[in-house]
């Protein structure tokens, strides 16, 4: 099956753009929803850094280390790098005697708006502590401390991403046809829409005192919702998002236009791609389905500003507006 | 017809996103290549603004006001509102016995990195000149001197944006079936792709010495083919690849991924519009197209960045590729 127009852009009455996409709701008892081809091949980039989180808490790594929810949160972040992330990044390195430079994330600048500003006006450099997978990095790292793995952990052959991998497979339900290396540098791996919304109805029925895998898989959760302004930063979808929906959803994004929703209060699991990668269309389509899914009030502020009901320019003049694709929401 | 996918995004050898839209090659004869709808209407938005310039010529008003090819290519400009762009339109406002609150376009942030910053670290505000339209709008302002019209010249029963929407129709060969308003607060009139490229095939076989309408064409095709840095700026697309093409190409993005070309030497024009809005891929496009028909050397690196065959991350790994979808360019 095709991707199926999901959000449109009006201007003057008249669709001047349209993003397609691949959407999946899955509950206890399986698919609820489908919008395009729920069996689309996609990579989920970072979208399921809670499943790469996985082994470090079931390998026990995480509570050797003495991690609480905020590090938890920041292993499944993609973060503005502003100091609020970079300090706790930082902190948590120190922590396990390591220290930036034993990350392997790279450096960009930090999207966060005030970090920004301060290294571009003091002609300062930026880090890997900014690089918005560097929470990630650092479970990475924990993890390795743990396994005694090589130093070059983003590795495809390397334990911590053996470790991985697995994780992801198993609760995805399938075995990854494809990978590829993600922004960051570490392995991604590909699954369809709903093995990744599968994994995510997973997170969302997760028993907090089940077995180890679920017992990690709902502290994640959970630590995601208490943290959300660490999983993104300010002014972000997944932050956002996450505190309109109050406790009822975590959400997730990942580059190209991926988004995931875990219901824990509903046990289902949400994912979409929208196949040309345009993020403003994930960031609607997913507001769209948690409202759908009755945890996001379509009067909150957060749902207008990622499906607004009117765009302005730069006079403050209406122009249009974003809508729903008809059959899609 | 639907749009055809035209640029795709590979990830470790598996196709990570697409992105589809329409194209057509307009030449002496009529249509010569076509992909997706040939029909479908669009916003040309900025692609058009050499249309929205005609009237300033043929009314004689740029002659009057002693017009030189810089401010003209800074009327078919969407510039990045470096020093080199706000001050030639500041110069030309004054000349006019006008100023910046003259404007109508509204404010925001220059994309020119180093006004950027400049303005950034000395809580400086962008004013109206910065605008990337403030070049359209100082030639709206000098076609409206010459017409005494009032002083709200965006308006869509405007002396000025009646001229716009009639030679727009006269060479698009259409009757715009919608109008919206633009980033600018201009009137942008709706028209069929083909329509764009007939409109980029009359530019192209424009005759210097030929009517009003003809030598005005010419005109403002060897004022953006003079000065590319002053059409977008440093960086950019439109500059990089009419630097590239040394002569023989006029082209001009328009917002939501909107592309055309102006190639005079053979009486060409090509339009195409990203159905998404996706600006990364309405770039590629067009540099396909300029390839194709011979203007751009697929060697030069203005190609490659456009279309890189070998996309990088943050630690310089290569991860994938952009690619041409089967069938296109």
């Amino acid at each position: 099956m095709a991707a199926v127009p999901m959000i449109e852009l009006w201007r003057g009455g008249m669709l001047e753009s349209v993003h397609a996409g691949h959407a999946v709701i899955f509950g206890p008892d399986g698919i609820e929803a489908a919008w395009g081809d729920p069996e689309a091949v996609i990579f989920p980039r970072s979208s399921c850094k809670m499943l790469q989180a996985l082994p470090l808490l079931e390998s026990g790594a995480a509570d050797a280390a003495g991690l609480g929810d905020a590090q938890l949160a920041l292993a499944c972040a993609s973060h503005s790098g502003g100091g609020i992330h970079t300090r706790a990044v930082e902190a948590w390195l120190n922590g396990l005697g390591m220290a930036e430079g034993d990350l392997r994330c790279g450096v960009h600048m930090p999207w966060d708006k005030d970090e920004n500003k301060r290294l571009t006006c003091s002609e300062g450099a930026p880090c890997q502590l900014h690089n918005n997978c560097s929470g990630k990095h650092a479970g990475f790292l924990t993890l390795n401390r743990h396994l005694r793995g090589g130093s070059e952990y983003v590795e495809i052959d390397h334990p911590v991403q053996k470790a991985a991998r697995a994780a992801f497979e198993e609760v995805v339900g399938e075995t990854a046809p494809h990978w590829g290396i993600d922004g960051c540098s570490a392995p991604n791996f590909a699954c369809t829409v709903t093995g990744l919304a599968r994994a995510m109805q997973f997170f969302a029925a997760a028993n907090p005192d089940g077995d180890a895998r679920q017992s990690a898989a709902a502290r994640l959760t959970r630590a995601m919702m208490a943290f959300p302004e660490l999983v993104a930063g300010e002014g972000r979808a997944c932050t956002e998002l996450m505190q309109a929906c109050a406790g009822q959803a975590a959400v997730k994004t990942g580059a190209e236009a991926v988004f995931i929703a875990i219901l824990p209060g509903q046990s289902r699991g949400i994912a979409l791609k929208i196949v040309d990668g345009g993020t403003r269309a994930a960031e609607a389509a997913i507001a769209a389905l948690l409202v759908r899914c009755g945890v996001l009030d379509p009067a909150h502020p957060a749902f207008d500003k990622r499906l607004p009901s009117a765009q302005k320019n730069w006079r403050g003049f209406t122009y249009g507006e974003m809508r729903l694709a008809p059959g899609f929401g």
